[in-house]
């Protein structure tokens, strides 16, 4: 290993005051304590979160997936330089809790979205490294917090449509963005299960070229498939549309959606309802997360559930007396 | 309250022998123990199931789900004779979590299915009351193994299209059968987000009469929306087609798609890896289920939850703050 020296930490106050100052550097340090698995940084980092909690929450929070391939970082750089041109700050945030198997984080390359990053009203940031989604996840929505503060007043975070992390980028967003391509076939595209159920709007994108007409048939495909789904809770019907981020089509409206979609759960009630509901699971989410850790984290648990996994499929034992046998196991542990 | 006098209590060697040999009214009587919540019938409950558990397991199970008012009682009353008439014997259970607040069981009724219940190779049981979901399902699965080990070689487990309890079923059986209405609208079904996606088989039942031609419509519309779902590890396509309870159409091409499916997967070696991982997910989410109850069991962290959860809302405190507090509580409490 590299001799490594981390940065010299500031005072608390410092990253309070730059973040709420809007200061970019300090932001981007104030997310690397958040990401941080140093017990001096954590104690750090909830004292940051506390103060500028107050400041936070003043953006609308945009989830965006779709596979790798579906054209997500040029879709984003056109929604981004659309959006900083009407004025707004855009904060770009990713989920991806394989980056650090893969040893490639989706934002990691920033190249990707060159001249968006040299914006001045655009920040950047790859996803957090870290071993359990939900560890990523905790990281990323705190670092939303901390990008809110600063006066980002729209949140994009982006995830690869293939695994658990949407149902996370779904949990801490205000309105959810499915990438898709014409014609890639059903099963091609990848996206698991429960995902379509989760977008407020599906974007097929590359509807350029040759791929025009294709794309206006899976544009109708989809809108008609759309409708058998029940209504949301929020009363808005999603939405399908087609766009192509390399000639720049389509990508205005899907602000203009967004638009509409903020002015209807505002006005019915839903966006504050929404927003009280994904923060209070915000605490429930992390409280079963660590009752599980303290569980399956303990070694002697974790050697013998392995055994009883056998012991059920031999059908040795029930499930249900295999899971009584372990939780005594974990009271005497206390 | 009536004096109320429950039945003596058999050995456990007369209830296994009785189930092993098929015996209804023993039969019976052990889901009684099943689903009894005093400490001396849960240890009988289990020597019970550790005995019948190797006879358990040679059944298909399928899950009926659809809203009320479906005609989900007039279909497994037309299914389960055609069943019959062909040589099986059928159990049909129900998990039905809200029984006990509505104080109307779905199955309780058994006059809803009269002519089937009076057949020999029937079996039906109202569902289980309690006050968990989790609690609940774990008496309807093992009701269902008590049912297996007494020879009966279909379950039908029902649920109402409403809830969480189609996950719970979902997760419990081989195949899962959603029954809709045509033209009654997309909200109006009341369907659950991810329920459609569940589905190997949608039956557009009521198909009879003047609705002969809605239905075909809404069964094309159906069979072309589920194209968009990515395709299942099962490699079963799923299938829509109508049905008429009254008029018995449509009953047998039912039994005819669950039998391909039964085919595919037995083949594909699908079935029984998901019946290992149904009886490993089993244990699981008890162990989970006890771990949260063990939690919010308690009055001391009940009382302080609704305390932080106003703080969240307030943006006074974080929630990754707020679990870390209550999950230092919890630990003191042992």
């Amino acid at each position: 290993m590299k001799d490594y020296k981390p940065k010299k930490r500031l005072s608390a106050q410092t990253y309070i005051d730059g973040i709420l100052n809007g200061e970019r550097v300090i932001l981007s340090r104030g997310i690397t304590i958040i990401e941080s698995d140093l017990e001096s940084d954590k104690k750090l980092a909830k004292e940051i979160i506390q103060a500028i909690l107050p400041s936070s929450g003043n953006s609308i929070r945009i989830g965006i997936t779709g596979v790798p391939g579906v054209g997500k970082s040029t879709f984003i750089e056109s929604f981004g330089k659309l959006l900083i041109n009407q004025g707004y700050k855009v904060a770009i945030l990713s989920i991806d809790p394989s980056s650090q198997r893969s040893k490639g984080s989706i934002l990691g390359d920033k190249t990707r979205m060159e001249e968006l990053s040299n914006l001045e009203n655009a920040y950047i940031r790859p996803s957090a490294s870290g071993s359990t989604l939900g560890g990523v996840a905790n990281k990323t929505a705190e670092s939303m917090l901390l990008c809110e503060a600063a006066g980002y007043d729209v949140i994009l975070i982006e995830t690869v449509g293939v695994g658990q992390s949407e149902t996370a980028v779904h949990g801490m967003t205000d309105f959810f963005l499915l990438l898709m391509l014409a014609g890639a076939g059903d099963e091609l595209q990848g996206i698991k299960k429960g995902i379509m159920e989760m977008a407020d709007m599906v974007v097929i994108n590359k509807a350029d070229g040759d791929n025009i007409r294709k794309s206006e048939l899976a544009r109708l495909q989809y809108q008609n498939a759309l409708h058998i789904f029940p209504q949301s809770e929020s009363g808005w019907k999603p939405v399908v549309t087609k766009a192509s981020s390399t000639k720049n089509t389509g990508i205005d409206t899907v602000w203009d959606e967004i638009t509409k979609y903020k002015i209807l759960v505002s006005e019915n009630g839903y966006f504050i309802k929404n927003r009280n509901h994904q923060k209070i699971r915000w605490m429930y989410d992390n409280i079963n997360e660590e009752l599980k850790h303290m569980f399956y984290g303990s070694k002697d648990i974790a050697s013998n559930l392995s055994v009883l996994e056998k012991g059920i499929i031999a059908s040795e034992i029930s499930p249900v007396k295999a899971a009584e046998q372990m939780i005594e196991k974990f009271k005497k542990t206390f």
